[in-house]
């Protein structure tokens, strides 16, 4: 149940002149090549626009609606739109689409043709961003929780590939397919957590959690602000948090439902100290506590981390995508920036949800060198 | 350089009555919001549609055409397209898209919002469907190679995030980011071709053939149709299949240019028999030899095969996507139908440039059970 958006593209040789006459030639032949897949079109209006032209068609008897547009730089659209019901077959298959695009770049002698796979628009958002804000469609199928807190938008969505999949405030967070993404971040297998003091801020997923307590810690603290999201992941994703949000406490680990800017500022007055801090809040930041905007937000966190963390210990986060090289380059910007001296190392991983590789970040005081020890 | 075509769509309360004056409203208050973008907006037309109601709103001086739909199910659609040249800021960007999105939500009290990141419609093809034709925007910066040969359209592209990608016939093949493609194919670390010969139908981007290398066979003969392809690859994806294509042949490996089903026709005759047939050709069959639709080709292809696989020899090919589980079931009839009897297992990766969880088959003779061999 959604209305079926289905664009098509195609590019002129910038040299080639479209006057009034080829330009009724070029609809012409579109309109009777989109009249292979629907009845009979008319054109209802069209009009000239500042850098070209645009007609809108109408399919006899039905809401189909074809827009055409020429762009005076040497491109033509098509947008062809109409409501498909549930069960309804599609009016023009993918297939159908590409044929239709071949055809005409043949007939019309276009340099190149670009069509999409029709875009389904309905109450079913199935399309999320790369970091780098590309397009991606997921194959979601329902939506099984959604909820605002105080905080932010939460809704928990079925990926017939991702399995299911935390979207907070519309941003696609963890899904069931996603244990690299844990691994990564906790750089399993290089790092030993047995025994080890850990806090982690944010992590409502539980995942993170729940993959650490498997390493024999000591003692796990997390500190989460919304209660809400680890209801619904508790519920929802099991899979990748195992009972850790239900049970909420055990001998080696405790959530504590809260503001970790707060938490931290309390542990940095008792002198409490850690063998590691995971920053595994969202990319957005959420604090009742004002810091001023984003990267002061994560300045004043890898601060206050690094006055609870013992002199060795590590601060652990993740990063961006490598499809944003600026976003990586401006928070080792900050990490350079930092009191005390830093070095970090980065491990990096494809994550299934994301659709793309992601970067993580080991962050350390910097050893004195030799002779300034001396 | 392309058009911008901006999508949110709206989903209302399906017994929410719209009448003119409702209407009326709505799109005025779509239009105020457009117009913290947007220099100032003015309805071009409108018209009633068999199933709503259709506006086009002109932004002051530039080519900027906003289309506002209502469907009658409770649906409402906003398209915004304009030619952006390359530097030009965004009119609007994605965070604004989502801003505005928001507010109109909350305005106008709809149930749900959605909004995608710009598309961009121009002479660089960036969309590429999955099996299941969801879309995929891909990083794609540049063509570096692009010509049509007697059998398709071959290109290789450049993505910043997968590095090269060679597209045969407007669909994504390999990566440079796709080694496990080519080891979960050949089930690395479980299949032992040390001494082995092994015969590659298809496989014209080298990678299957340059691993294989690797682990010592006796003789790979590799039959692939279409030489373009092949001084393709070897120009644009060295780091896949280092020299083979360049080399052509060697001591342990033959690659012939031709059409496979007349090799194997002539192996047969021969009685020359192989360890390993890989199935390595593309999903829509490429050959001259007529075999009628699509699935009398992949079991003709199967069966011949067998001809010439050793008694204990293995059929190793890919399957489909994940998420599309009628392919794959579909594949699996056919293994059921083929003279000699057939078992087969399966190995699956999620594979970069295709965006999702594929599937691979490993098909042997079915060994004659106790009884009967007695």
């Amino acid at each position: 149940m959604s209305a079926n958006s289905i664009l098509l593209d195609f590019s002129l040789d910038p040299a080639r002149i479209i006057d009034e006459v080829s330009r009724k030639d070029i609809v012409r032949v579109c309109k009777e090549g989109l009249e292979k897949y629907l009845a009979g079109l008319k054109i209802s209006y069209d009009m000239l626009t500042t850098d070209g032209y645009l007609c809108i068609l109408s399919e006899t008897g039905t809401g189909t609606i074809v827009t055409i547009r020429f762009f005076e730089q040497g491109l033509i659209t098509i947008n062809v739109e109409y409501y498909r019901k549930d069960g309804d077959e599609a009016k023009i298959s993918f297939e159908q689409i590409r044929e239709l695009e071949n055809n005409l770049v043949q007939k019309l002698k276009f340099n190149h043709g670009q069509s999409l796979p029709p875009l389904q628009r309905g109450p079913l958002t199935r399309y999320f961003p790369t970091a780098d804000e590309r397009v991606i469609e997921y194959d979601i199928d329902r939506v099984l929780f959604d909820k605002r807190s105080e905080f932010q938008k939460i809704q928990i969505v079925h990926s017939r590939s991702l399995g299911n999949m935390l979207v907070l405030d519309e941003l696609q967070n963890i899904a069931e397919a996603d244990l690299i993404y844990t691994e990564t971040l906790m750089c399993r297998g290089k790092e030993d957590y047995a025994g080890k003091e850990i806090c982690i801020l944010g992590g409502g997923d539980g995942a993170l959690l729940y993959e650490l307590l498997k390493e024999g810690p000591k003692m796990v603290v997390m500190l989460e602000i919304d209660e809400i999201v680890m209801q619904a992941c508790n519920k929802y994703m099991n899979t990748i948090c195992g009972d850790v949000l239900e049970k909420r406490t055990d001998d080696n680990y405790e959530i504590i439902v809260g503001d970790c800017m707060v938490y931290l500022r309390k542990y940095i007055k008792e002198g409490r100290k850690f063998d590691y801090v995971f920053g595994d809040l969202t990319d957005i930041p959420i604090s009742d506590t004002p810091t001023g905007e984003i990267w002061d937000f994560i300045r004043t966190i890898l601060e206050s981390s690094f006055q609870v963390l013992k002199p060795d210990g590590k601060f652990m986060t993740h990063g961006n995508g490598v499809s944003c090289p600026e976003s990586l380059r401006m928070y080792e910007d900050q990490l350079a920036k930092l009191t005390p001296k830093v070095t970090y190392t980065k491990s990096s991983a494809f994550v299934p949800s994301f659709m793309e590789e992601w970067v993580f970040y080991q962050v350390q005081r910097e050893v004195a060198n030799a002779t300034e020890s001396v």
